[in-house]
C-alpha cells in the first residue's frame, strides 16, 4: 500500500552531479590475512576499552610500567595524591555509611540464614580489598538482600541452617568463593559482555520480585514466629505465616510498624532535601539503638520480642579450611556462586557505570569484575558471604560527598571498632528491628515507575520484566532468572531472523532515498524499485529474506498491472540499498547470488547501492559481484537509480502511455 | 588512525540546497495501537510469505475456496490440467528412480538396523502421501542415510537390533511418528524459521562427518565381518573392524571393491554427461543383479558372501499399535524423532528449494513441513521408518525429466510391484553390494570444494563446519549437531553484542557520508565527528556501543590536540547516523541519554541523523528527542554537518590558526 504513491518524477541533476566519478565507485577491499582480521575481531570482542591506550601514551618506559601498573592497581590513581580535604570528606561519608552498614549487615545475614556477626565480618575485609582494586569512588561495599535471599533459598534446601549452621556456614563460604573465582574469572577473560545480556528490564522485574518476597519474608518477624518456610514464593510464605496465626503476637508487630513508619518518613525526608541525606542513612542505626534500649528498659523478652542474643566480639576468624571443594553439595554451591555472581556483578557494574556517568570520570567493567571477584575470594576466606556494591548503600555514600575508595576504608575501620568492642549491646536489639530494616530498605527497589516507563516506552521489555517479577514471586528466584534470559535470546533470535526490509523514494528535489512508510513525501522512481536491507544477512535470516524481497517485487508488478491503464511504467529494475548490512556470511552471498539468478529469469536488472567493504570482499570472493556487474554497483541510491533509469529504457512506454497530469 | 585525513573543506551548496525544506524534517510517526503492533509482528514472524494472497486476488467466493483449498492440497495445481505428455515424462522418472529406490531402501533398511523389507516399504506410501500434499515437483521421497544412521545410534543403544529386532523395530515407528509429529507442529505453526538456523555450513560439515561414519560403517559389509559395534564414531568402528582381522574374507572385499568401482565410474559418467544420467541411476540395481546372479551361479555363501535371505512377500502391513507412546524408551524415541525430523527437514527443504529455484517457481517451507509430517506419521502406522526427500534421489528425479508429483505415484506403484513379486529374487543378493551402494552413495555426500569454497569466503562458517565434521566423526553425531548449535547461535549473540561503529565523512564534491576506512577519498568535516552505529541498539549492546563511542571522541580528541599546531579546528559536535539501527529498546533509548549528558558535560553539541520511524517513536515517548532539541534530528548527514558548522561556531579559530595549504 505505502507503493500507492508511485509519481513519476525527472531524474533530478543533483543526483546526476554526484555520479559516475571515479572516487565514487565503491572500492573492493584488498584481502587481508586471516590472522589479522581474527586478531582485530578477538580485539574488539573482549578489548573494546583498549585498555593500555594511557599506558601506550607515555613517553619514557618507566612511566609507562607505573602507567600499566596503575590501570591494574587502581588505589595508585588517588593515593599520592590524597589529601587532607579529601580525607575529610571521606571520613564523614565512610562514617556514614557506616551507620547503615552495621544494622544492614546484620539484617542480611539474618536473611542469609547466617549468624549475624557474618554480616558485619562481610563489611570488613571486602571493603578493604575494594578499596585497593576497585575503580569505582562511590560504590560502598557490602551485602545485598538479593543475594542474602538467594543464599537462603538454593543452600537452605541442602542444608536447613536452623538445623545444621555449620554446614549451612561452609556452604555459604564456598558458594561466595566459587562467586568471587566466576566474577574474576569473567573479568580476566575480558567477557564483561555476558552481563550485559541481562538486560535493565529483567532486572527490574527481578529485583521487584525479589523485594516482594523478602518483604513477605519479614512478616515473621513482625509477628514474632518460630517456624520459617524454605519455600522462596509467595503464596508458601504467606501460607506458613497464616498457618501459624495462633502463635502471631501483637508487642513485635507494633513495635516494628512504629520503626517502619520511622525509616520511611526519615527516606522520604532525605529524598525530598537532598542536603538532609543523613536522616535517611542515620535512621537504622538510630531505630536500632532506640528499639535496643526500649527493649531493655521493658524487659521486651519477657513480652514475646525476640532479640538478636550474645553476638560474639573478635575480628573475621579464618575460613579458607572450611571451604567444600570436594563434598556432595560442592556442585550446588558452585551453582549459587555463578548465579549469585553474576546478579551481583549485574547491579554492581550498574552502579558503578550510573555514578561515573554522573561524577563523568570511566569505570572499566572487567577491572570492576577482577576487583569484585579479589574482595569475595578473600571474603570467603575470612568468615565473609557475597558481597557486592549494593545501591542503597552507594547513593548514601556518594550524598555523603564521598571522594575516593577510601570512604570504604573508613567505613572497613568502623565496622572494625564495632567487631571488638560494641557487638554485646546488640544482645537487646529486637529481631523485629532487623526486620524493618529490610522491609523498607526493599520498598526502594520496587520500581513501579520503571515498570509503567518500560509499558510506555517498551511493551516487550515490559513483559520480559513483567515474566521475570511474576516468575520470581509465584515460582522461585531461579524460574525468574531462567524466564528473563530466555525471552531475552528469544528475543534476540527473532530479531536476527526476521530482519526488516522497506521500499525506498526520493524526497522531492533531492538524492536523498528514504523509507515510504515513513517519509509520506517520498517518491518511487518509475520502474525502478528500491529495497533497504536492515540488518546482516547471514544463514538465519537469508531464506526469509529472499522470500521477503520475492514478495515486494510481487506486490510491486501486481501493484503496476492494476494501474496499468495509468500508463505506469512497468517495473525493470531492483535496487538493494545494502547501506545498512554490516555483515554476509555465506548464505547471505548465496542468497545474493540465488536471487540475481532469479531476478534475471523474471527479467529483472539487479543493482546493489552502498555495500560496506566487508560485504564487497565476500561478494567479490564468491564471485557474486562479477555476476551482478561492476557497473550495476553503486555508491548510492541515487546513482543507481539515476544509471537504472537511463540504462533500463525506461521511459520508452512512458512518452505514448503517461498521460499528462501525472507528470511533476 | 582512519581520522588522520581530516582536512578542512568548504561545506558544499549541494547539501544547502537539500536542508531545512519542511519535507525534509524526520517526522514522529502517530502511536500505533499495541495490538496492532503486535499482530504486525507476528504476521510478519509467521506469515513471511503472505499465503492466502492468491486467494485473496480471486473474484467471486466460490474460487476463493478452490483457492484456499488448493494452498492446502497442493496436488489440486496439477491434477486437474494432468496431460498425456506430463504422463509420459512422469513414467520415465518414476520408473528411473524406483531403479534406484529398490536398492537404496534396502541398503539404507540395513543401515538403520531394520529389515530390508521395511526400506521397501518406506519407499511406498511415504511416496502416494507426498505426491498428494507436497508442493515440489522434483522431490523424491525415500529413506536417507543421516537419518538411518541417527536411527541406528540412538535407538541402537536401548534396544540392539540383532537382540531384539521387534522391539527396535517398535521404536523405530515410533521416533518416526514423533518425527512426523513434530515436522506437521512446526508447519501447522509456520516455524519454518527453527530451520533456517542450522546453517548451510553447519549442514554441509554434519552431512560430511555422517558420510564418513557410514563409510565406515561398510568396512564391516566388505570384509564380511558378523559382529559389528554400537558406538558411532570413526575410531571404535575402525578399532572393531581391526580387532577382527583374523575373520577378514577376501571374497566379498574383492566383489565389492568392484562394484564400488562400477557405481563410481556410472556417477563419473552420468556427472560428465547429463544426458546419459540414467547410468547412474540404474547402476545400483544392474549391480544387485549383476552380484545376486553371480552369487546364485558360484554358490557364493559357500565362499563365506553372506546374502540378505528371506524377503518376505506383500504390502505394507498396519504398525500402528507397536507405537510405544507410553513406555519407558518412549522419551528416546520422542527425541530421536524430533533430531532426525529437523535434520531431513533441512535437507528436504534445502533439497526443494534448490529445485524449485533452478525451475524459477515457489515452494512454500511450512507447506513442506506439513507434507513431510504427514508423510511420516502416516507412514509409522503403516511400517515405514524415517523418509525425508533425499538430494541424490530427487537429483536422478528432474534429471529424468518429471514435470509432478505423479512420478512419486509411479515409483510408488513399481516399488509396490517389488513388494508384491519381486522379494523372492533378493534371496541371494550377497549383503556387500549393499554397502558398495552405499557407500558410493556416500562419496557423493562429501562435499571437500564446498568446504574450502567456505575457507575462502567465511572463515567462522568454515571452522563451524569443520567442528560439526570433526564432533561427527570423532565423537557421535548428536555431539556434532550440538557443537554446530552452540557455535552458531554464540556467533549470533556475539555480532549482536559488538556491533560495528565507524566514522564517517564526506565524498568530495557530494553530499555523500560514507565510511572513512573504506572510501579514502572521504574528509571529515572540521570540528564535527560522524559516527555510523551499525545495528539495532538495546540491552545486548547498549553499554558496549557507549564505551565505544566514548573512545571514538576521546581518540578524535586527542589526534586534534596531536595536530593543534597545524591549527586544526576543535571538536564542537558529535553526530550520530542512526540511518542503520532498525530497532531501539528501553536500554537502547537510555543509553543515548546518558551519552547525550556526558557530551553536554565535555560541551560537545549532540546530533542525530536519519533515525527510523520506530526509533523516532521511542526517543520520542522517553522524551530524549525534547532532550537532544528537534532542531538537531536530522535527514541527512550532510544536514547535520551543514547546520553544526554554522551554528556551533566552528571556523572561527580556524580563521586565525589554519594555514593556507590546508585549504581545499
Amino acid at each position: 500500500m505505502m507503493l500507492g504513491r508511485h509519481v513519476v518524477v525527472d531524474v533530478p541533476t543533483a543526483a546526476a552531479a554526484d555520479v559516475r566519478r571515479p572516487a565514487a565507485r565503491v572500492p573492493v577491499p584488498p584481502p587481508r590475512p586471516f590472522l589479522q582480521t581474527l586478531w582485530s575481531t578477538v580485539k574488539e570482542t573482549l578489548f573494546p576499552d583498549d585498555p593500555f591506550r594511557a599506558a601506550t601514551r607515555e613517553p619514557t618506559r618507566g612511566r609507562r610500567a607505573f602507567a600499566v601498573l596503575r590501570y591494574l592497581i587502581p588505589c595508585l590513581d588517588w593515593v599520592p595524591s590524597y589529601s587532607l580535604s579529601t580525607l575529610r570528606s571521606d571520613l564523614v561519608s565512610g562514617l556514614t555509611v557506616a551507620c547503615l552498614a552495621v544494622p544492614q549487615g546484620i539484617s542480611y545475614a539474618r536473611l542469609a540464614g547466617l549468624d549475624p556477626v557474618i554480616g558485619l565480618y562481610s563489611s570488613f575485609v571486602p571493603a578493604l580489598v575494594y578499596a585497593v582494586l576497585g575503580s569505582s569512588r562511590e560504590l560502598a561495599v557490602g551485602t545485598m538482600a538479593v543475594g542474602s535471599l538467594l543464599f537462603a533459598s538454593m543452600l537452605g534446601a541442602a542444608a536447613p541452617p536452623a538445623q545444621e549452621p555449620a554446614l549451612y556456614a561452609a556452604l555459604a563460604f564456598t558458594a561466595t568463593f566459587f562467586a568471587g573465582a566466576f566474577q574474576a574469572a569473567l573479568g580476566v577473560l575480558r567477557l564483561g559482555l555476558l552481563v550485559d545480556f541481562l538486560s535493565h528490564a529483567a532486572i527490574v522485574g527481578f529485583m521487584g520480585g525479589c523485594a516482594v518476597v523478602v518483604s513477605l519474608g519479614q512478616l515473621k518477624g513482625f509477628l514474632g514466629l518460630e517456624h520459617s518456610t524454605h519455600a522462596n514464593d509467595a503464596p508458601a510464605i504467606v501460607a506458613n505465616v497464616v498457618s501459624q496465626s495462633a502463635h502471631w503476637q501483637w508487642q513485635p508487630f507494633v513495635l516494628g510498624v512504629c520503626l517502619l513508619v520511622f525509616l520511611q518518613i526519615t527516606r522520604y525526608i532525605s529524598k525530598r532535601r537532598p542536603k538532609l541525606f543523613w536522616t535517611s542513612a542515620a535512621a537504622p542505626l538510630v531505630s536500632v539503638v532506640f528499639s535496643t534500649v526500649l527493649v531493655y528498659l521493658i524487659n521486651g523478652e519477657k513480652h514475646g520480642i525476640a532479640t538478636i542474643g550474645f553476638v560474639k566480639k573478635g575480628i573475621n576468624p579464618l575460613s579458607a579450611n572450611s571451604l567444600l571443594l570436594s563434598s556432595p553439595h560442592t556442585w550446588l554451591a558452585a551453582k549459587t556462586g555463578i548465579l549469585t555472581g553474576i546478579i551481583s556483578l549485574a547491579e554492581g557494574s550498574a552502579v558503578a557505570k550510573s555514578f561515573a556517568m554522573a561524577k563523568n570520570y570511566h569505570v572499566d567493567g572487567n577491572k570492576e569484575m577482577i576487583a569484585f571477584g579479589a574482595m569475595n575470594m578473600v571474603g570467603s576466606c575470612t568468615s565473609c558471604y557475597l558481597t557486592a556494591g549494593p545501591f542503597s548503600r552507594s547513593a548514601v555514600n556518594s550524598d555523603a560527598g564521598c571522594r575516593t575508595a577510601a570512604s570504604n576504608v573508613v567505613m572497613a575501620l568502623a565496622v572494625l571498632a564495632t567487631l571488638l568492642f560494641l557487638t554485646p549491646l546488640f544482645r537487646h536489639t529486637p529481631q523485629v528491628v532487623l526486620s524493618a530494616i529490610i522491609a523498607s530498605a526493599m520498598m526502594g527497589v520496587l520500581k513501579v515507575r520503571a515498570a509503567a516507563h518500560l509499558w510506555r516506552v517498551d511493551k516487550v521489555d515490559f513483559f520480559v520484566c513483567l515474566g521475570t517479577f511474576l516468575g520470581v514471586v509465584f515460582r522461585s528466584v531461579e524460574v525468574g532468572l531462567v524466564v528473563a534470559v530466555a525471552v531475552l535470546v528469544l528475543r534476540i533470535l527473532l530479531s536476527v531472523a526476521r530482519p526488516r526490509t522497506t521500499a525506498l523514494g526520493r524526497i522531492p528535489d533531492s538524492t536523498v532515498y528514504r523509507r515510504m512508510d515513513q517519509y509520506t513525501a517520498a517518491q518511487g522512481t518509475p520502474g525502478v524499485l528500491v529495497l533497504r536491507v536492515d540488518s546482516s544477512i547471514y544463514f538465519a535470516n537469508a531464506s526469509y529474506l529472499q522470500e521477503r524481497i520475492t514478495r515486494w517485487i510481487d506486490d510491486e508488478e501486481g501493484r503496476i498491472r492494476a494501474a496499468a491503464a495509468g500508463g505506469e511504467e512497468s517495473l525493470r529494475c531492483v535496487v538493494l540499498d545494502m547501506g545498512a548490512v554490516a555483515s554476509i556470511d555465506w548464505s547471505g552471498t548465496k542468497m545474493v547470488e540465488d536471487l540475481k539468478n532469479s531476478l534475471d529469469k523474471r527479467g529483472l536488472q539487479t543493482a546493489l547501492a552502498n555495500p560496506g567493504s566487508e560485504i564487497m570482499r565476500k561478494l567479490d570472493i564468491s564471485k557474486v559481484r562479477q555476476l551482478i556487474g561492476e557497473q550495476w554497483v553503486f555508491l548510492t541510491v541515487a546513482e543507481a537509480c539515476d544509471y537504472a533509469y537511463n540504462n533500463c529504457n525506461i521511459g520508452t512506454e512512458l512518452q505514448i502511455a503517461a498521460s499528462p497530469d501525472e507528470m511533476v
